[in-house]
């Protein structure tokens, strides 16, 4: 049985579960805290961060573009990663501006004030990084309007990791609310194109405890 | 003429220098304060930072893992994600390990507050996260230790992208006189393996304006 260890609030293990599930690949979503001291992760993944696959040969694979890249290696159908190196070369440089300069700007200010103090407890709160997470949302959709406008997915005319790594931070962010669609049409038109996939199921059923996502979190037509 | 955007206080662009010396690719390097707002740079690379691959043919690749697997899908000889599937996502979790955790724990707190505060100016340095700096190398010497004495290198009996991305943090710190070589004989004897290689002149021969490296740090018989 392959497994998934993940966290709702791990934008990257997001990723990887929308790769799974897009690659048809039956998976066991397994949660774990990856603040939380455990001897037995640890001996799965040193660097004691999710996600981490054990696949159904006992492969161990951890870190989130590691993953990617190796399901890319054993099962490139679909491409996820597909075309020339250039092309592939634009998937990547997408992929890392979501995590690294979005998650950055956006993604932690909002999940680690937010959620994460509500978690594991600590001081309120900080309003400043929750406003300028919320402001600076509205520079990365669009950015994804932009790319959208030019190309049918953001890397270009075929689906890719690239869609699955924006998809992964805004999901996370439209699960707090903080996603102002309303002013965000071409972005939001390329959400809902990836939202009725069968392969981000997984991510509309997530349920943090304590955290009630809004209404049109789950909602294909929103 | 192939050209690299980069910076000496980068490490990310330290393993993409690493990596195109070793393919023996011919480079012309160029320095880019990417803290400096540059519109011809933000027209190659609207995320702004190094670093940033111009190749021959004048395809443009942004991002320093971007960057290292299309030099492994354009130029294969030698290659630094060798082997099987889980091999290259053994290469791959060790070059996180660095650019994440070796970052954040080690790089970072030093780099920001020893060398980035001197050269743009501001606040004085952070002692505390200098002190931390140079505690939490260690744990990292004591990791790459027990790596090279199961392994040849760091992610199996080749050298790979893993070894390039250690060195690259490493080389850096090592610029700083922050490394503790002296109580670390294992992980030193590794690194004076890499260091002799012709890949590794580059870095050593970079001078930071304004501070001098210790003598050891282009010595190959330190």
């Amino acid at each position: 049985m392959r497994i998934l260890y993940h966290h709702w609030l791990s934008p990257v293990a997001r990723r990887v579960r929308l790769a799974l599930h897009e690659k048809r690949l039956i998976v066991h979503e397994q949660i774990q805290e990856d603040w939380v001291r455990d001897e037995n992760f640890l001996a799965l993944n040193p660097a004691g961060t999710v996600p981490v696959l054990v696949d159904e040969d006992g492969q161990v694979i951890s870190d989130g573009n590691a993953i990617c890249e190796y399901l890319e290696d054993v099962n490139s159908t679909p491409s996820l990663i597909p075309g020339n190196p250039g092309q592939r070369a634009e998937v990547r440089r997408l992929v890392a501006w979501f995590d690294l300069k979005f998650n950055a700007e956006v993604t932690y200010p909002l999940v680690s004030e937010k959620l994460m103090k509500r978690m594991i407890g600590g001081s309120a709160p900080d309003s400043r990084s929750i406003r300028a997470g919320r402001a600076n949302v509205n520079i990365h959709l669009d950015y994804i309007a932009w790319l959208t406008d030019r190309r049918k997915w953001l890397a270009g005319n075929q689906l890719t990791l690239a869609d699955f790594a924006a998809a992964a931070h805004i999901s996370l962010i439209d699960y707090m609310g903080d996603v102002p669609w309303d002013q965000h049409p071409l972005a939001k038109e390329w959400y809902v194109r990836l939202k009725s996939r069968p392969c981000f199921r997984t991510l509309l059923q997530d349920q943090v405890p304590g955290v009630l996502p809004p209404r049109h979190y789950a909602d294909l037509d929103f």
